[in-house]
């Protein structure tokens, strides 16, 4: 099963992603990820459709292995690795299916780097493969990194569906959060996550930019802990609003308080290479995001002000963890 | 290295499949597949691209390890295991990108399978990603099986772009072959490489579907051996279509002549299985093609005439060489 001699086991990590891109796209990831068997009339509920599809696709994924068969005819019991596998179908989905626009249109942005303008990414494409990396790629590390902490207060800017601050509200009963996203409707499906996670009462929602911290810090004054999870580097191109976003944040914080940054690093080498490279390529290439280096990212946050910051290495290749407190 | 448990492998193979499909719509493939080390200039007269066009995508490729540097600044060496790796990629292109319609509208089409229709695939990026995977996954066992045989002339049903019946002509100096293709741009395609390869002169182009062998039989008159790969699925709506095609072509062989046919069967298992899950599910529900079994691939033979016909694996899930003769 060895990815560079035994070459059929690309072609099981390709059939995955595309099943799992389906199965999201008919609405069965719940079931797939619930770690429960489940019915085929849950499927049809599910997915909204007959019976006669439900069978279809449930056969599609038994006899791949994604399915493994019940305790009765009309039973299923999610495959064996569902978690690893999905976070594997995470980076061919994120290369494949997140990025389609800027392959597609790889010669013409090559020639004329601007007109990557006129290709848009499907944001939803991006948050849910970028969601699928994170699973192993970069929350348990930095879920385990805050939940140390027990932080009173929690912000994370650029909180996307809400996921990470929902597992830590939900992990610190006395807790209270802020998500913080430019996107409304991300806004929304985070108001919608919590309600149904039980949160929503500790949880406040911000839909702003994080620019506009410059402006206006009441969204993490106070907090023990501001998250930011692939959000600083989009405004890498002014670096004093970087700067100025991030010492927000530290003459907000409450006493002791820290700043976690999950990012990138540009063209990560060793066993990093491959994936970091295209990371890297197309954020610059195609998105005008110049990733900083470690050194560089070390640099910004002591320009904002922090005199302690430690950098870890996270799972996905180029991933980091920034410590920022002090 | 292993796919299951080294989880940073599957994002190798995501990354090196996003930059094949960058380099393909570039014009770079020629250049990486080549062999031989290749300069700067020359990657920015192939990409129609600036000097730094060239420098920064070299670059990434260079960073991910799918070029090493060559003896000088503007020098590159193709990349450790690049055949391998395109084939690994080929996996992830074919099931990710082309049948990328098949995804995006994978719960209307559950719903409504003719639906599929309107989501027509991009004949390009199905032809290529097959060429890919063909690459280990069916053509060498294909082509060893015929040059055993050392037909004097050689026909190929669905000849695509025509790259096996080139290889063929070009291994046997002494024979002559036919491409028959019922799209005109793959005909256009056969010719020009024909032509560049030096077998033109021994190699007739027939813009027709393989329907037309039951008015006329001509193309395949005489032929010593007639090779169908992945088009023989396509009529089987319609088995007394298959049948006929198949009976025509027995009964213009020439004496000792042989039919091959590539193609695939049905929700194979063990090794198999997820890849060939894939095929399977997207051939029956997105192009309304049942997959014949082992057994329906040799009843359909013997129906159409053949005494002899041996079943054999090959390297993609799924399929098979079924020979046919006597």
């Amino acid at each position: 099963m060895n990815l560079i001699d035994d070459r059929e086991s690309a072609a099981d990590l390709a059939a995955y992603a595309a099943f799992f891109e389906m199965a999201e796209a008919i609405g069965l990831s719940g079931l797939l990820d619930g770690g429960r068997p489940f019915t085929l009339d849950e499927v049809a509920e599910h997915g909204r459709v007959s019976g006669t599809g439900a069978a279809a696709f449930t056969g599609a994924l038994l006899a791949a292995g994604l399915l493994e068969p019940g305790s009765h005819p009309r039973e299923f019991v999610p495959g064996a690795d569902m978690a690893g596998r999905r976070y594997r179908a995470g980076y061919v989905s994120w290369s494949m299916t997140a990025n389609r626009p800027y392959l597609d249109h790889a010669a013409e942005i090559l020639r004329e780097p601007a007109s990557a303008g006129n290709h848009p990414r499907d944001g939803r494409k991006v948050a849910v493969s970028s969601r699928w990396i994170g699973s192993y790629g970069f929350y348990p590390g930095v879920a385990d990194e805050i939940l140390s902490r027990k932080p009173q207060r929690v912000v994370d800017l650029g909180a996307g569906a809400g996921a990470l601050l929902i597992r830590l509200l939900t992990e610190l009963p006395d807790s209270t959060g802020v998500a913080l996203d430019l996107s409304a409707g991300a806004c929304a499906e985070v108001t919608a996550a919590a309600g149904r996670a039980g949160v929503g009462d500790r949880l406040d929602v911000v839909h702003r930019p994080i620019e506009s911290l410059l402006e206006d810090a009441s969204p993490v004054r106070d907090a023990d802990l501001v998250h930011a999870g692939f959000v600083i580097h989009d405004t890498l191109a002014q670096p004093e609003v970087a700067e100025g976003v991030l010492r927000s944040c530290r003459e907000s914080l409450a006493p002791g308080g820290s700043v976690i940054i999950t990012d990138a690093v540009p063209y990560a080498g060793g066993a990093e290479r491959a994936f970091s490279a295209l990371f890297s390529y197309l954020h610059s290439g195609s998105m005008n995001v110049e990733l900083p280096s470690e050194e560089q990212w070390r640099a910004l946050l002591h320009r904002a002000g922090f005199a302690e910051v430690t950098v870890t290495r996270l799972g996905m290749p180029g991933a980091r963890m920034m410590v920022a407190a002090g």
